[in-house]
């Protein structure tokens, strides 16, 4: 791929990007799209519906709005979460951006002092440094082969190889200095998190799993056993209950009675999310009290009706304590000899619980974890034939030599040949990506976590594990192997193949950003699939709520995977392929406008963690840097470079210490 | 090697223990070796002095002892520790040994049910079945070569191969069964120890570490803290000092004092070593203490005395509390929202404490981890080069080729020549590793734990480590390579390696089973080195106690990982290479008897980690069947038995399930 199939795709992008963004700014003034792009504040924005030319005008007040909103906003409305999510997103914006200093200077401003010096470096020593690197005579530029901005340029033994050591050295330090900040920022949150809620129900609330029957029931075993052990702060219980045959036929009714009746406002927002266990409604629970407990009713009923419930008790119950402290000591400490029988957990709040998930009986969770990481395993490798298409479309001037109609067309080498080899390929990837979220989302589910917020943490940690061997190692290494076209002999081979194959590959991790990055934004923005499940259920279903949806929760465990995947791009490429920088620049700054909006639009908040993304954005980050330098070690042996080889090596070891300490300290 | 070759170290071997067997039986009748065969009961044992023919007969008096001692008078002699050793070697000795059914009746009869039926398998069936595996005609018994025994016999390809895969499985299964009720049964141990010595003060003290300098001294600190968040259960404190210039001298004062006055018997034994923080004496702590308190001093001594005491503070403190239950919580929970402030643990006994560890600044334990792990590693990869020259012995006829010298001497192929490949080998091992065990307890000294058991236990991880890796691993890699000649491609072959490398190699650890198992017991039980010291110090120092030493406590740390050791030499020759388990047999019964016998008398009890090298054992266990497994999923692939190998790969599913399943449910 040169110059100009990088322009073709960087164009085609950009037009998508404008299209989409203006068809937003349109679409969200229309009063019957509300339900979609103002979900978080449905019920305090009503937008005027009679007809106005304003509301047919593009216009970008949507982008002040999301510039303007200060972090205490974003906290009102997301939660730490969303804090922690603009920290990751600022964090890369920042080390490859060093513009954009006034909105952000509230807090960063000691950050760009820093890292504008890295940004500065690569692109203007870095980047001619490549170019220059061997005394070769250089096309015009539009048709100049875009490897000859990589290192991969500089010729074998050149004493220019110390500039990207250096680099290297200054980038990772800022790092060093912006992670720890950071970490010890959030660490600060967390615990104001903690401490500020004093009434959180949550806190006073244990989760116990896997209670031994003995006795009557599982709730007179709670009761002997709490009151025996903890008889100072025990409160109360509440058993967990198993979805009966009666509530299925209560929940389908209901569904039916909101089929039937048209949609109305005031049914919409979180009251019809939290209402009942275990997925059912509330009422049920509401009568059987009320049966119970009402003079009239004769004793045979009641007792019956006790029976009944007694029968659908779960080994699970919520145990309520006096005060936080009694709570976390029960929940932190093991209650029995034998560690699988009353395991206590804190409690989420309430909108947070996944209530199916505590009927799981206790002993089989290890099975379904092993299951469900055996399966994300499978998910993984088998993901690799959709990637292995993808690269021979890159790698299509190479394999010419084989096919006659891949000659065909390359000889004619137009706008076709550019887009099949420039956008086509990553359009692919990403369409194959979308599948795996939901998947993976799917598969934490199954795991048995007894949190919403659990299930996101794991399913992030899945998607995030999932993408950075797809996009980055299969891409690199399957594309190495269609290059050199003999196979991986050994595993020493690996960092000698990344380091070939990470300068060679990131022209296509350009066109990946503009592509999964930039498009991806405006879609993100514009919302296409829940614009067409809402206007299907207005014009087909006449507002009977077949297709449409509640307003979602912020899918962080599909975001916060892009971003941290899109800086490993950045990290590895800073050194090696610096032309790249540009793109992410733009891209982090677009994601930072655009995931604002959302946050103070669309998406409601109904749990939060905390601030529990931020480890995993910390070793993703400690995880790109030691990749970075690995490559960079890589490429410095193949170049012949003795002593940056070794000032490299010093640094992956610093690396190592800092993530030591880090977890010590942090973790 | 062939039976000859053998049979001589056998014969040499076997000679040995004799030997020092009798020597022993003589020895320990003489009252003047008491402190070196009596360490245990030496204030209760009075042998007499009077000349008698009876001293210097041989007899078996210790063993009938040893035999009859039951599991009750050595849990009190020696603690759980104690108890779980033994049924560590009693788990290998009754698993490869089916004789011995009466004295251990009284709690393994389902054991042996068991185990009878594996171990009749791999001798009656699989070793004729090795034997006549291809249809050669044999030579003389005598002149065999060994390797005929193994399954390397076998020839390609063979429908006997499900007899192999037959008795895996029932070796696996019966390890489960045997596992999981030795598991329930120390966890039962454990919680008894722990619930049964309520008077305990460990269980109510809980040492504190990294205590911020706040205020006039650390002491303020500590008493600020725990009567602000513990007001209840707090009882007092006690801070941890500096051993000061004045201590030194104090104690050197004593040491020369011990040195000039003859050996008193009534100074010995543990009062010596319990004595004192900081490893000073107690004395300083008594006159400073009267010193402070005393009416008579005045005030100026006694603030500058104070003063003192105050600079010398550690960041480190003892504190009490009213319950063992709020020492629990109060060491279990996160004092502080900086993970590096107020680290609490649960305090160990007394005479437990690492006191010179607890001054150790917190902050800097991290690093002392690394660099001992590093250490640890690095002594293991250098370790490479001693067991390279002994694999060339052993190999000694494959070499023969090359060099003329080693023609000469096999050539006449006498005792020179077995005694050199067969005896010699192992020896030298033997003696390489004697040097480990001391470097890794210094190196777990370094790492920083609390308590001198916690040092034993990250000792014997280590030398675990060391040893399978370097006894096993490399013995058999540096082997195939010799004989291959080539070097290992990539890490896929280290299975099929391994499947050729095993049969072979069985024969150099039959040798080693030998030497350093035999012939270590006996010399165990002979104590030449203490022995030697102990008459230097009698004749040439004049019992000043110059290079004899106290009572030792029993070294868990090198003798576990032997155990564990031939467990796993024991697992993998089971199904490839049976001859090596009637080896296996005697060591283990020897060891049974010999280790008792030490455990009665000679090595005192100091500290008691009430059960935690149970885990180690564990997973060693599970370890070696996943290895054994394997290696026999290889040899199935070399010879290729396509049925065998798919279930042998079943059967190594079902092992790593039970083992997710145990670590969940007693770990």
């Amino acid at each position: 791929m040169n110059l100009s199939a990088l322009l073709t795709s960087a164009g085609i992008n950009i037009a998508l990007c404008a299209l989409l963004s203006t068809l937003y700014s349109i679409l969200r003034k229309q009063p019957s799209n509300g339900k979609v792009y103002f979900g978080q504040r449905f019920a305090q924005v009503q937008l005027k519906d009679q007809f106005s030319l304003d509301r047919f005008v593009p216009s970008a007040g949507w982008i002040v709005k999301a510039w303007e909103t200060t972090e205490e906003e974003l906290s009102a409305i997301g939660g730490v979460d969303a804090i922690v999510f603009f920290r990751i997103v600022v964090f890369w914006k920042v080390f490859h951006n060093f513009f954009t200093s006034s909105p952000l200077s509230f807090s960063l401003s000691h950050y760009i002092r820093l890292f504008s010096f890295a940004g500065v470096i690569c692109i203007c020593v870095v980047l001619p440094l490549n170019y220059f690197g061997q005394p070769v005579h250089h096309k015009r530029l539009r048709a100049e082969s875009l490897e000859v901005f990589t290192i991969g340029n500089i010729k074998e033994g050149s004493e220019w190889l110390w500039v990207h050591c250096l680099a290297l050295y200054g980038i990772t330090f800022c790092a060093f200095t912006l992670l720890y900040i950071e970490s010890k920022s959030i660490a600060k949150k967390r615990i104001n998190y903690i401490t500020s809620n004093r009434q959180k129900l949550g806190l006073f609330t244990v989760i116990v799993r896997a209670i031994p029957f003995s006795g009557d029931s599982y709730s007179d075993s709670v009761t002997n056993f709490f009151t025996n052990y903890y008889s100072s702060s025990y409160m109360s219980h509440q058993m967990v209950y198993l979805p009966s045959t009666v509530r299925e036929l209560v929940r389908e009714a209901e569904y039916m009675y909101n089929m039937l009746k048209s949609t109305d406002v005031s049914q919409c927002g979180p009251s019809m999310v939290r209402c009942g266990l275990c997925g059912s409604s509330e009422k049920p629970f509401t009568i059987l009290s009320r049966r119970l407990y009402s003079s009239d009713s004769d004793d045979d009923d009641r007792r019956g009706l006790a029976e009944d419930l007694r029968e659908q008790e779960c080994a699970a119950a919520l145990v309520f304590f006096r005060t936080r402290y009694a709570a976390l000591v029960a929940a932190q400490t093991l209650q029995s000899p034998n560690p699988m029988h009353w395991v206590t957990d804190i409690a989420p709040e309430p909108s947070d619980v996944f209530w199916t998930n505590l009927c799981v009986p206790y002993r089989l969770l290890w099975v379904r974890k092993i299951g469900t990481h055996l399966g994300a395993l499978l998910l993984m490798i088998f993901f690799f034939v959709p990637v292995s298409i993808v690269q021979s479309l890159v790698h299509l001037e190479r394999l010419k030599e084989k096919f006659a109609f891949v000659r065909r067309l390359s000889n004619k080498r137009n706008f076709i040949f550019d887009m099949v080899t420039g956008y086509l390929p990553s359009v692919m990837l990403m369409l194959f990506l979308y599948a795996v979220p939901p998947v993976m989302s799917t598969l934490a589910a199954l795991e048995g976590p007894i949190s919403r917020s659990g299930r996101k943490i794991s399913a992030c940690h899945k998607v995030l594990l999932f993408m950075i061997w797809n996009v980055f190692f299969s891409n690199i290494l399957s594309g190495s192997v269609l290059e050199s076209i003999d196979r991986i002999q050994s595993l020493t081979d690996i960092p000698l193949k990344l380091a070939s194959g990470v300068p060679s590959m990131a022209v296509f991790f350009m066109s990946y950003v503009l592509t999964s990055g930039w498009t991806g934004l405006a879609s993100e923005l514009m919302q296409p699939f829940v614009l067409l499940c809402h206007w299907l259920d207005k014009t087909i279903f006449l507002g009977k709520g077949v297709v449409s949806y509640d307003p979602l929760t912020f899918p962080y465990h599909t975001e916060i995977p892009r971003i941290l995947l899109f800086g490993l791009l950045g990290f590895t490429a800073s050194v090696t392929a610096p032309l790249m920088l540009p793109f992410l620049m733009v891209y982090f700054f677009l994601a930072y406008l655009v995931y604002r909006n959302q946050f103070i639009n669309v998406y409601i908040t109904k749990y939060d963690t905390g601030g529990l993304y931020w480890p995993i954005a910390h070793n993703a980050i400690i995880f790109s840097l030691l990749l970075t330098q690995t490559i960079v070690l890589g490429v410095f042996t193949l170049k012949k470079a003795k002593y940056s080889s070794s000032f490299t090596t010093t640094l992956i070891i610093c690396t190592l210490l800092f993530h030591f300490y880090c977890r010590q300290r942090f973790f």
